[in-house]
C-alpha cells in the first residue's frame, strides 16, 4: 500500500535532448507532488498498425539515451523488448523490461525476460481475461523473477476499441502481483484512423483517476510536449504541460485510496 | 458541480417495516456524511431471469409504502414504472420515474414518463452506446420535462456479463443532463446463475469510487440487511452495515472531484 | 427436420396496396423455389432509435391489412406486440405474434402473448447468451403454449454493432424450440447513423446462407422495392427483386443440410 | 472461384509415424471428396497458456518430418514461424508460412516471412478488425510477395470466448487476398481450462459450413485420431474418424457457392 509511483515518457524516443527535456518536466511535475517515477520510452515500435508508421531509433541509440537519462535525474528506466535476444543487452541498460501486449504469451519472450533479474512490467493482451494473466505471471516466475508488475491497458471491445474493465485492477491484484494501469493505450482506437491508431486522450486522466480510485500500484502515462505532431500514439498522449495539473489530483485520490480495502473486506465477504 | 447524490434502497420492496428499517440506516449513512439521498425499490421486477423468481408487492401496496417512507423521512423517492399507463399514478405519488434498461427505447413509455413531469432517471440499455443516449433524452425532452438523469449500468460484453466503460460517464454528460452511476447493476453476471442473475458485489465500492473520481451527479447503489438472502439482485448488493463505511470513502471522493474539470479542459483540447 | 421456411415482408406496413404488391412477389419467389412463407410486417414501430423516425399506421389499420393479406395469399401472418393488452386482439387477426428482442425478458408480455394459443416467435434480446432463451421459453411455455420459435438477431459487440454468432443456432435448437435466423436485424449497425440505425444489406444473403449452413427452421429477411427510401430498416433490407435469387440459394443449402446431423453427432461427442 | 482447399493435420508434431498415418487418413478423405490439401502441423507451441503445456518436437526434428510428409504425399506442407530468424531455414522445407494470430502485426516477423517468397497465412489478430487486416498484407506484400491468405480465426467477444464474424471473409476478401477459415482455432474458449485453452468441438463442422456457405478459399482444421488426449487443442479437433464424413458436406456446399457470387453483387449495391 505504498504510495503509487509514475511510469511517464515519450511513446518513442526521438533524441538525447528531446528524452532530457521531457524527463526534466515530469522530474518537475513529480517532485512537486512527492512521487516516484521511473522514465519509459521505447526504442523500436516493432508492432505499428502499418509499414508507414515511424519506428524509432534502434536499439544501440536507444539504450544509449535511456541510460544517460537514468544517470543524469536517478530514476529508473523503462523499455519494451520485442525478442528473446534483446533481453540481455537490455537489461545491462534499464531497470524495468516492459512485455507488450500482444506478445504477453510468447513463453521463450517472458522466460528471456525473467531470467534478467530486471524488474517486469508484462501488459495484460488485450485478448486476455484478468485473471489469465496467473499463467503469464507464473511464466516470468519459474526463472526465479520477483519482481514483476501486472499491467491493464484496456481489452478488446468490439471493433477499433479497447474498453478498461476497472474489476481487472483487483482481479490482478489477487494474484499477489503489484498492478500497473497503463491510461494512455486503454484509450487507443486500435486501427481507428485507417493506417494508425486512433485515440481520445482527454480520457487518459479520467480513467487514471478511477484507478487510483479503485486502487493500483503504478499510473503509467505516455507525454509529449506537442501531442498532435508526436509520432506515435499522438491522439492518446498527455501535453507534457498538464503533468504537474494532473499528478496532483492523481495523488489526492491515491492518498484517499491506500488503506482503506481491508475495514471493507469483510463486510462484502 | 453539486456534491453527490445518494440513490439507495432495496432491490424490491419487501414490506413497509423492511423498507423502514433500511431507510432509516441509509438515512443514519446519509446524514453522517452529509449527502442528500432518494429512497429507491421497486413494486413489480417485471423481467426476472425465470418464471419462478419473486415479482413483489405490486403497484398498490408498493406505492403505499414509498409514499410513507418518503413522508416519514422526508426524502424524494424513485421507483421504476414498464408500461406508459403506469407512468400517470405512480407520479402521483413518487418523485422520480425510472425507465428501465431494457425499456430504455420504447417511445411510449418515454413520453408518458416524461409528461407527468416528474423527474426521470433512464438507464442505459446493455445494448446502447453511451451517445446513442442523446435520441433517448431528447425522446423525454420533447415533452418539455427537463428533469432529466441518465444513467450508466454496465454495457454487455460477450455473454452473461457486464463491463462499466467509465468513458461513458463523460460522454453522456456532453448531453447536458446529469449522469447517474449504478453501481449496483453495473456489476450483475447477467443470466450467471442459469435461473437468475449472478454479480460480484465485492466490486459495487470500487467501482463506485471510480465513477466519482472521473464524475458524477449521483451514485444508484441498492442495498439489503442480508443480501445473501434478499429476493432479488443479492449478489450485487450493498450490505446495509457497509453504507457509513462505503458513503464514507464516496463522499472524500468527490470533494476531490468537483470543479477541478475547467482547468484541464483546455490543456487537452 | 423439414425444409426451412421463409418469414418475409416490408419492416413496417406503408398501405394495403403496397403489402399485396410485395406479398405477390414473395409468394411468385417463395412458390418458384417450393418454400413456405409467413408474411411478416410490424404496424407500429415502438422503439425507433429516434423521436424522428416514422411508426406506421397503428394497429386497427395495420390489422386489418395483415387480416386481407393473410386471406388473399392463403399465407400465415405476423406482427410484432409490444404490450399485454396487444396481444390478444392481434391474436385475433395474426398467426404469429413476435416478441422484440428489447422486450424478451418482459414477464407480463410473455404471458400475455403465450395465452392466445397463437405460434410466438421471441427474438433473442442482444444483450442475452442464446442459453439464457431457455429461461424465455419457459414462460411462454407456462401458459401450455407449445408453438414457440427462437429467434437469432445478433447480439451486442462494442458499440453500434452486431454480432451473428452461429453457435447460438444449435445453442438455442438445444431447447428443444424450432430457430428463426433473422438476416435482417442481423446485419444492423444500431445507432450508426447518429438518429437511426444502419446496416449493411450485402450480408443479409451470405448470413442467411450461413444460418441454412449450420441449420435453422426459418429464415427472417425483409424486402422492400426500394430499400434506400424505406420507412425504416432500409439499410438491412434486401430488394424484392433479388429475393427469387436469394431464395433460389437458399433453397439449395437448405436440401444439403438437412438430415445429415445425426450421423456427425457420435463422431464429435 | 476455385473449389475450397483444404489445410489439416495435427496441432502440433508428435512423431514421423503419428503425422505419417494423420497424413494418409487426410489424404484418403481429401481423394475421395476431390480436394486439394495442405497438411499443416507445428513444431514448436510458442504461447501456450501456461509453462505446463507441452511445446513440441523443436524446428530440426519438425522441419524434418514435414518435408518426408511433404515428398511422400506429394502435397504442400504448412507450419508457423514465431521470430524473424526462423523464417529462411522454415521455407527451405515449407511451402506456406504461417504467421500466428498474435503476432500479425509484428513488423520485422511479417518482412522476414514475405522475403522468402513462400506463400504466408497470416492468422486475423483475435484484437483486429477485418478491415485492420490490409495494412497488416500490406506489410507483407511490400516484399514483393504476391502469395498471401488471410485467415479467420476468432475474434475477442468478452473474457474466454471468441467469436466468429462471418461478415469478416468478405470484408477480408476485398484486399483482394484469398480469405481461410479456421474453423479449429474459432472454437476456442481461451484460458477457459484454467491453464489450457478449451474449445467446443461440435462446432468446428457447422462453423465450416457456414464459412463455406459465405464463401472462403480455404479451410483449416486440426485433426486427430484421439482428441481427448492430444497434446494441444483438443477440444477443438477433429476427430479423423469424421474427417470424410466432413469433407462430404463441405464440398457439396462450396460446389453451391461458387460462382453465385457476380449476379447477386448489382442488385445489393
Amino acid at each position: 500500500d505504498a504510495p503509487f509511483a509514475l511510469i511517464a515518457g515519450p511513446c518513442q524516443l526521438e533524441s538525447l535532448d528531446h528524452a532530457r527535456m521531457l524527463a526534466e518536466r515530469i522530474a518537475e511535475a513529480a517532485e512537486a507532488n512527492r512521487t516516484k517515477w521511473i522514465f519509459k520510452a521505447s526504442y523500436d515500435k516493432a508492432n505499428r498498425s502499418s509499414l508507414s508508421g515511424k519506428r524509432g531509433l534502434g536499439m544501440d541509440e536507444g539504450l544509449r539515451i535511456l541510460s544517460t537519462i537514468g544517470k543524469e535525474f536517478g530514476v529508473p528506466v523503462l523499455t519494451d523488448v520485442h525478442s528473446p535476444d534483446q533481453c540481455a543487452p537490455v537489461a545491462e541498460v534499464v531497470d524495468v523490461l516492459q512485455i507488450p501486449a500482444f506478445l504477453c504469451r510468447q513463453t521463450d519472450l517472458l522466460l528471456a525476460a525473467g531470467e534478467t533479474g530486471k524488474a517486469i512490467n508484462v501488459k495484460k493482451g488485450q485478448f486476455l481475461a484478468p485473471w489469465d494473466m496467473k499463467n503469464v505471471a507464473d511464466k516470468l516466475a519459474s526463472t526465479g523473477n520477483e519482481k514483476i508488475m501486472l499491467c491493464e491497458r484496456g481489452t478488446s471491445f468490439g471493433y477499433n476499441t479497447l474498453v478498461s474493465d476497472f474489476r481487472a485492477l483487483p482481479e490482478m491484484a489477487a494474484t499477489g502481483w503489484p498492478v500497473v494501469f497503463d491510461a494512455t493505450h486503454s484509450v487507443q482506437q486500435p486501427g481507428g484512423q485507417g493506417t494508425s491508431t486512433g485515440g481520445r486522450r482527454e480520457f487518459v486522466e479520467p480513467l487514471a483517476r478511477a484507478a487510483l480510485a479503485v486502487g493500483c500500484a503504478a499510473i503509467f502515462m505516455e507525454t509529449h510536449e506537442d501531442p498532435d505532431n508526436a509520432p506515435s500514439d499522438g491522439p492518446n498522449t498527455v501535453p507534457i504541460e498538464a503533468m504537474n495539473h494532473v499528478l496532483h489530483g492523481l495523488r489526492a485520490i491515491d492518498d484517499l485510496t491506500k488503506g482503506r480495502t481491508e475495514a471493507l473486506a469483510h463486510m462484502f465477504a
